[in-house]
């Protein structure tokens, strides 16, 4: 069939199962592929600080040394907690887990609301942002800012819906090119400036358009707003924590080791680029207008802006770093689309959402997850317009929900670790400085959500504020149901297959064609205690017509025509079955519909319309089973693809 | 349920099949439900024809004279003609059943394009017409064009499923209201402009911006395309001549007498409305800057503009006008909701068309075809912006494809007569007559249909001249599907129901639960030659765990464990199933399949994702028989609405 074809096309041939051991990252794969997140933020945290400092004027952008240096401050410390992590738990220990096992389910299932609305939040800012740098680069490209971030979000899904392993080595190259190529930038700016050169950004001249007088408190006020912007610096930070189990062995050890190199690689670039952003004097604002400059004029990222300042004349380096930049930010969506899914089948597993999203797909990625996430980010992309400052609000609230519980929770761990006889006294010292990391990074990350709340609630976070809870009590409902449902289904001791005592079948019959002469030999076959045909017939003549044919192939079976003038099939059926299997008692009825099997997807409409809306109504009725018996027309006898045997048919 | 509450709540109680007979219709009703559309289509006529010649400057606007009297003629000879349809055919001859009859089946699948289209082209066009009145009254929504012309077609679909009887009454009254304002209109601007007053509309001192310099043959070009733009006025005049079957008896002479009643009212009211805007020199251009107005002015209809000059300080009987126009305008789409689901009925019944466009819903109408009609309209005004004048270039291609092939069709069955031996002597005069009106009748909108074709197939005709053949082929395609099934099902002489040999059954478990036991139950009442049970383990754990639940229960059933490691159900139990169904030759294969049934949609999506799939891809394999045997959880246990017996139990 068509559609299987262009599904393989585009997503590859099914994986075998045991090819999963396979994937398992070495640190030079897992940096790219946990850490783009983390370090492609450098691309425009500075440039959100600078963003709001813009609107007390040019006066107050020296504050964003401050706020860089408390970004830089506390991401050493979310580092060094989240180190801790990974030796706690070698199995993965994402916020949900560590929340989970430490602070309880009500815990757990809020960190979890917070990592799902972050993943979509990063698809969608890193997307945008990397389409950013790429019409930075390419002006003309401005108005189709929408189109390329949603066909980037596309991209990446079918890169995902392909597996793991291949999606780390498409990733390698753009970020460790971005973070070369940010290195190069520091070196020529750093043998420019020393050599004594002024150097200016493009922006550096115009004036900037204050929104408003900010003095006292009010100062105070921005700068935290700023910072709040620029912890976009440390999304990401906890994406190996929650990857563990993918690294080779030793896997807590590797882990913690590619953290904190990928903390390192964070704090310079960031430090560097606002440091080069500050001595270029660059101007930025939300709008162009504030800049003096037409509406509609389109405006360089900082990072570009800083980029085409140092090279100067070196062209194709700008062109380079751009190039990097797009291809880092976009790939730093990736993050999410190991980390969405994962969490949604740790989810799945423990009955909090819907059980298909816990099953791998014949890619050995989890499908379903992969394609829920990119839908929600591509929604928030559309809805957003695609513009970065709009969507900066709705980020970071949900991550440092999530650190401040699992730090919360470390702390606990390390608490119960302490209190258990089971620890060796030698080991209590290293027990007690990683309670210290974690208590510091758990009182930190909760000051700076305090921070975040205050500063962004009115600016657009009031929406994560909502949908955080829905999610939640979505889930307590999804685990509530299913409870329910365990309860109801749960097998009593002494519990047996109970034996009807008697089987009725009736054959539904619409026309005396091949399709019935089948239904009516299988059902002939099931040797019921009584048998019956069943059909419906619009007229007098139409009526007659179906005896007549009835007779003609003389199956023995006794005919019932139901008289229904406009050709209504469901309701005048589902009454009579209904009131027959009431009938019956404690018998049960089956009933037997014949289906026309076609083979392409064009042809379904055509055909069973009123048999699928039979058995939607037959299955609520008390007493009642339904049969497919399936009559293949001849386009669906062409041969099937065959689905490849996933399992053996051997016996455990 | 919820979901069957809120349609009852919408659309009404089923009603029962005996009150159809209820609701044929007298003249005064029937004159608002069929001739709404060729009625309203005055509103929008002529101000179609003068921004045509408006692209010629103010020179050429005294050509609307000559098009609205070509209108005028036009519009006689096809209201002739229609009424000798209404007698030759009181069983309703729309243009299908007429071609189809006397043209073949050919002209017959091109007239049901063509109306198809139109009917579709009818709501569009009316609807968004029916807005413009009421953003001309009210210009502070003419933002809104788009959801407010949405928000009528969902409005006139909700409607049209509660059933034509009850549609008719709501329709009496605007349709009736909007001829008495004209009328009045006409007696106001008669009684002022006769004691001498000069009228002159808002726009008349507003200069036209010529497109171009028109001279010779392009006047005539011009002329022409304004004619063919104002021949909108003609659009439902079949409308009648479609219905003849809902009018009450003598249902063909009580068609005809409404068709001349509407044909009289038009050409009346388009003749005046024409007249007054020549009088008050009413300017109309397709954008304001044409007329040297700021782009996004707000613009008045030229009825609007009519009514405004004529009304002066009699407010209240302008915005009576825009109310009543407005009114017969969104119900003139009404038209179409009674005619397309009417013609795809009849496409259906002759295999053109899904057949579930062939049946009555419960409240009998042809549900399906009304929810096709409102998708298709609301897809066209989104797409085409709710702009009027560009929908316009879409419209009366169709129309005047059916006339001309309905009156050469009407011509054929005339010359049929008079060929046959049976027609009496004495009725000869009246068909010659008869049959000279029709051949008039052909050959005046055949020459029409030219004209149309050329001045518009540039303005986005082209669209239809696409659509249309794609129609026909896509009902080909059906009809050659449906034929090439019969053909395959279709029982030989002496072809019997076939008792297959044996009969194997395998239970499907995903775990040892109520529903499974109750499954099991019934799978043993099959009394089968072979009885198994069949599950999928992700690990031995799981398969032990398993088996240990099965021996709890002690079904006496031999359990078959796959194995699957990351749960994937699908695939194994699917092969599996296959091969043992092929190692059984002649015998068949049943696979019941225990199904949870839940109350609620949406905990639908929690439940039975791998046995929905299952199904699917076990329908395709030979030999194979699905047993759904569902297990009502509590939230389906809740007492279901009794569907409404809508047949008799009894047999025929």
């Amino acid at each position: 069939m068509r559609r299987i074809n262009a599904k393989r096309l585009l997503v590859g041939e099914p994986l075998d199962t045991a090819r999963l051991g396979e994937t398992l990252l070495p640190k030079r794969l897992a940096l790219p592929i946990f850490c783009s997140d983390p370090l492609s933020s450098v691309a425009y945290a500075t440039e959100e600080i600078l963003l709001i400092l813009a609107l007390g004027g040019v006066a107050l952008l020296h504050l964003a040394w401050y706020a860089a240096a408390a970004i830089v401050f506390l991401l050493v410390v979310v580092v060094a907690s989240y180190r801790q992590t990974c030796h706690a738990y070698p199995g993965g220990g994402g916020a949900y887990v560590v929340s989970s096992e430490n602070l309880g389910p009500a815990a757990a299932l809020t960190a979890a609301s917070a990592l799902l609305v972050d993943y979509v939040m990063t698809v969608a800012v890193s997307v945008v942002s990397g389409v950013a740098a790429i019409t930075s680069a390419i002006p003309s490209l401005s108005d189709h800012q929408v189109g390329l971030s949603v066909a980037f979000v596309v991209l990446l899904t079918l890169m995902n819906l392909r597996g793991v392993r291949e999606s780390g080595r498409v990733f390698a190259v753009p970020t460790y090119g971005f973070v070369l190529i940010i290195y190069v930038m520091f070196a020529v700016a750093a043998v420019r400036l020393g050599t004594g050169a002024t150097i200016r950004a493009e922006s550096a001249h115009l004036p900037i358009d204050a929104a408003g007088t900010y003095t006292g408190i009010a100062v105070v006020f921005l700068a935290l707003r700023a910072f709040a912007s620029g912890c976009t610096a440390l999304t990401g930070v906890e994406a190996i924590s929650n990857g563990v189990p993918a690294f080779q062995k030793p896997k807590a050890k590797n882990a913690a080791t590619t953290l904190a190199a990928m903390g390192a690689l964070s704090v310079t670039m960031f430090a560097g680029i606002t440091a080069l952003a500050m001595a270029y004097r660059v101007h930025v604002a939300a709008d162009p207008t504030e800049l003096g400059l037409p509406a509609n004029t389109p405006m360089s990222t900082a990072l570009a802006q800083i980029g085409r300042a140092t090279f100067g004349d070196l062209d194709f380096l700008f062109y380079l770093l751009q190039a990097a930049t797009a291809g880092v930010l976009v790939l730093a969506a990736n993050t999410a689309f190991n980390g969405f899914p994962m969490l949604a089948s740790i989810l799945a597993k423990d009955h909090y959402a819907p059980r298909q999203l816990y099953n791998r797909g014949d890619r050995l990625v989890y499908s379903n997850g992969v394609v829920l996430l990119a839908c929600a980010a591509i929604a928030l992309i559309v809805a957003f317009d695609a513009q970065l400052t709009r969507l900066i609000q709705l980020y970071i609230i949900g991550v440092f929900v999530s650190f401040t519980l699992s730090q919360a929770g470390m702390v606990r761990h390390w608490r119960r670790e302490l209190a258990s006889p089971a620890t060796p006294r030698a080991g209590r010292v290293h027990i007690h400085r990683r309670l210290a990391i974690n208590a510091v990074g758990a009182v930190m990350t909760a000051v700076v959500l305090v921070i975040v709340l205050i500063t962004k609630f009115t600016h657009g976070a009031w929406l994560v504020v909502i949908a955080m809870p829905a999610l939640f009590l979505g889930m307590k409902g999804v685990r509530r149901h299913y409870d329910r449902v365990a309860g109801q289904v749960a097998v009593a001791p002494g519990d047996r297959p109970r034996k009807p005592a008697r089987h009725h079948v009736v054959v539904l019959v619409a026309n005396v064609h091949a399709p019935t002469l089948k239904a009516l030999g299988y059902a002939q076959g099931l040797r019921a205690d009584t048998l019956s045909a069943l059909s419906v017939a619009a007229d007098e003549q139409e009526a007659r017509r179906l005896r007549e044919a009835w007779a003609d192939v003389d199956p023995g079976i006794p005919l019932k025509v139901l008289h229904s003038p406009y050709r209504e099939v469901v309701g005048p059926v589902v009454s009579y079955v209904e009131e027959a299997a009431a009938a019956e008692g404690t018998d049960v009825l089956s009933v037997v519909i014949p289906e026309y099997v076609v083979g392409h997807w064009w042809e379904q409409p055509l055909h069973n319309q009123n048999a699928l809306r039979l058995k939607a109504k037959l299955l609520f009725t008390p007493g009642i089973a339904v049969i497919d018996v399936p009559y293949l027309l001849e386009s669906a006898r062409h041969p099937q693809p065959q689905p490849r045997p996933q399992g053996e048919a051997a016996g455990l």
